[in-house]
């Protein structure tokens, strides 16, 4: 089958392979978002997280690193993933999610979160899926990679 | 050994199982934190995460899927992990992330987040440290479980 990309518009690109009459998710359907993290985000994300780590804030100390820059954090990076599920499926639980943090994603850089279905099956009337679940930076540097499992409330992408 | 747990302070209690003279993580060693989230932080993470699954905002939505009320997103309750490294070790770097989600956390529930290192090395000045990382409410009621790798610039705990 070829995969049908259905885009939504700059920064929240949507794009699943579905074809358009028939939205039910199958395997191999990709569901995608992108975004670009701000210094804002940083900050609020700090805020709520309580997480201060000077990577984050301090440009000199990141760079003294190894690195380019500020680092976004990497559990907001990921927080893409239960992002993209739930706004096509609202009401997902999730049971699983490993992660496993290949390259730094810096503040301004365009990054896309990727999910794609492994495999589903039905369990008391809900729907089991396991998700591939990457985020990219600069098109196709892979930034994040790892697997996601979650309940669906139902097939039907929103 | 037996573990000599130092707590400072109520919600922001944080216990070790170093010894006072000894302050350099080791195998075994346990760093905890203990929170509560809030209808603040539960709207502030969705704000930043852009995550608006109606499990977190509707009651009714809520109890019709089989919970007792509002979740807390599962990736807010996740970020005691990375805060508790970070606030202990400034510049970790995480790695990976395993989280198994056992048990829904609700609004105003207590919440404890715990690391336990399982093994050390050193790797190009850095150390790189394997930990269980485990959430707990109502004492020990497993919510949330898994494994991290982060490199610490030291393993001297602040």
């Amino acid at each position: 089958m070829l995969a049908k990309h259905l885009s939504l518009g700059f920064l929240s690109s949507l794009r699943f392979s579905s074809s358009a009459e028939s939205r039910v998710l199958k395997p191999g359907d990709i569901l995608r978002k992108t975004r670009i993290f701000s210094d804002v985000d940083v900050i609020e994300y700090s805020k709520v997280s309580n997480d201060s780590n000077p990577l984050h804030f301090d440009p000199e100390y990141a760079r003294n690193a190894g690195f380019q820059d500020r680092l976004v954090h990497g559990m907001l990076v990921a927080s893409l993933f239960p992002r993209i599920i739930s706004s096509h499926f609202p009401g997902a639980i999730y049971v699983s999610q490993s992660l496993h943090f290949k390259l730094p994603v810096y503040v301004g850089e365009e990054t896309s979160g990727e999910v794609k279905v492994i495999n589903l099956r039905e369990n008391k009337k809900k729907y089991l899926v396991k998700f591939s679940t990457r985020c990219f930076k600069n098109g196709d540097l892979i930034v994040l990679d790892g697997e996601a499992m979650a309940f669906l409330p139902t097939l039907s992408i929103e």
